[in-house]
């Protein structure tokens, strides 16, 4: 399921940590409530303490630290629309709303029992909630954080735990149901009552899913077999249509170390990049067919492929034992164009709105590294605490993520 | 050239204005300097009295003006990469850093005579401005507002107009000589002495030009001959190709009210739409050949033709004396979806970033308007003093607007 499933399990490592209290090392500590514009801001996630660290992008610094966030194993974040607030989604169906200005939390409740991603709506009043257990989706307000819908993931089998929660236009979610293979759309442009949409048939055992950039295409994943299935959500009626029918573990069953994140393809000219299962390969999808167009060999199991906001370049991460590496793709040639060596356990990449720099968290290395994109100089290193996740306020005007 | 030629000139009214003074039509005023978010902000040019209006969009209210910026005909907007600063390029010259939290000038410039357009490097450094008068463009540090560097545009006729000034990733700056034909490239990624790429070719007087949002095509409009130019900046060697041999006035010389805006063409899903010259149309263009697809027969000559930001619509304004209306156009059929009539000098549009809304600046009724997306609802009536461009904060995080 969405980052849920290892096939090999990654060692968590604690160490490296002790370096790096003090608000020497936090040069902007102490700034909580200075007027400031919000747009070169950001969080990241500090899994191992439970923490976020508030990071400023023109400074690549991080400025603050709120704790208390709970288990936030495989933790994701979305941003307010005037991109203030952090909403921090824990595995342990934590919800936490983070002021980035005041560095404090400004509401939290504990929503469910295990809980894995959320979204956050086209207008910015709701927030959503994928949960396990119990299985399904729950909606807040995101003023006040209080429940205003309840989705209960019902099937045949019960309850079906939740993945491949995303937003959509118009005030809409779009969900998976693992156990029942169907999709839900839950339409709440009348209101708090969502108008729920059943799409069964997407196959067996969805794991993850994504939503293209312009809201489009809903795309998901399969852990039981082969191939992914599309959603074209312009339809009045979307149909599933299985795509890519090569893409997964194949036949060979292939040890996979980690089943690649599908959390937005990176959109490189015209052509999406996705990770391969398995193989030591990243695979170029003609972005109006859907059809795979082209491969190219890298230096692991691929876990993220992420494009520089202009789609000129990939850069790919990997999978554990391989995870000390970056490397970045020419998207013209499709040739591996620099292999970076950032450190042990690189596990996020995330580029800065217009792409000139990108962060990337070196978890066992306790440190954030920021890189020019195009000298490819490391410009800063930023200690962190077992750093994971990084977030950027610019989210808030994107869809999907 | 940008926004400058009117074939028949449009008559500018100064009536409507007397409601508008006081605050208690501004809600929000007072509270300069408040602790906030700046990702759901903006400004709207008023060009009549040479103020901006500061804008809440998750309040649909103005909340602040700012006044003394000067001759603001045609004036466009740029923002820091914070979301705090709006950089405001005036006709007169006048380059003026309006504090968005503050609602102060931060500071002002008169760097010319006569300019038309500016624009912000992908990190945030530097602001760079097209001047008519002396010809040429301007650079400014993004923080002092100190000239860095000055690029007279010299060819064998003296000094040219220059046009059609974007960013570009890697610290670029790209504009066009209107009377040599030529398309320069400035690098400032070697630091403030900028290494200048000349192409020529481009054609005979090109009046405007545009990068597409992943700043790869730059596509420039010409006003001596029909066709469009365009250079694929991702090549090393970046070679003049035209495009659509039938785009411009034509041989029948039909009257032209005004010659379209060629700021960013809307990609929607994968077509750019782009308004026609001087015919009741806009044009269809393949995204990836640059050729042209379809026409759709629209209710006047097309001014602005806006993609929503998910792409699945696009709105048009249009020309005097057909400016009081907006179409929405459904991006799959092609069809006109929608006739608004919001009423009279409908000058300009701005979606909120994620699309759900979009603000509508009707000049001659002192308003701005605010629709729902998706169920055209009008949901806000702002007053304001002639207002014309409307500029979101979340341009910020956008190459070439």
């Amino acid at each position: 399921m969405d980052r849920g499933i290892s096939v090999a399990r990654r060692t968590i490592i604690g160490t490296g940590i002790a370096a790096l209290a003090g608000g020497a090392l936090l040069p902007g500590l102490g700034l909580a409530g200075a007027l400031r514009g919000t747009g070169d801001m950001g969080v990241v996630v500090e899994r191992a303490t439970g923490s976020v660290l508030i990071v400023d992008q023109s400074e690549r610094a991080a400025i603050g630290r709120v704790e208390g966030l709970g288990d936030l194993s495989h933790a994701s974040v979305v941003f307010s629309p005037d991109e203030r607030f952090a909403y921090v989604f824990g595995r342990d169906g934590g919800l936490t709303k983070v002021d980035i200005l005041t560095q404090g939390i400004a509401g939290r409740v504990m929503q469910a029992g295990n809980s894995i991603g959320g979204a956050i709506s086209d207008d910015g009043t709701l927030v959503a909630v994928s949960n396990y257990e119990p299985g399904g989706v729950r909606v807040f307000d995101a003023a006040t954080l209080e429940m205003v819908a309840d989705i209960p993931a019902e099937w045949a089998g019960g309850l079906s735990k939740t993945i491949g929660l995303v937003d959509a236009p118009g005030r809409r979610f779009v969900f998976t149901l693992w156990d029942a293979g169907e999709t839900w759309i839950a339409d709440f442009s009348g209101g708090n009552t969502p108008e729920i949409t059943k799409i069964a048939g997407i196959g067996d055992h969805p794991y993850d899913a994504l939503i293209t950039a312009d809201g489009r295409h809903y795309i998901a994943g399969l852990f039981g077999e082969d191939g992914l299935t599309a959603l074209d959500l312009w339809q009045s009626a979307p149909v599933p249509r299985r795509i890519l029918a090569g893409y997964g573990r194949g036949e060979e069953k292939l040890p996979v170390y980690k089943m690649p994140h599908l959390e937005g393809w990176a959109l490189a000219g015209d052509r999406f990049v996705l990770p391969a299962v398995g193989h030591h390969e990243v695979l170029w999808v003609d972005a109006r067919s859907l059809e795979e167009v082209g491969r190219t060999a890298v230096h692991g199991q691929p876990v993220f492929a992420v494009a520089r906001p202009d789609g000129r370049q990939v850069w790919v991460n990997f999978a554990h034992p391989l995870n000390d590496t970056v490397q970045v793709l020419d998207t013209l040639s499709g040739e591996v164009l620099k292999t970076l060596k950032p450190g042990p356990a690189v596990l996020h990449m995330e580029f800065t709105p217009r792409g000139n720099e990108v962060w990337v968290s070196v978890r066992d290395a306790g440190r954030i590294d920021v890189y020019d994109t195009h000298s490819f100089a490391k410009l800063a290193e930023i200690p962190a605490q077992s750093p994971s996740g990084i977030f950027f306020t610019a989210r808030a005007h994107r869809t999907g993520l």
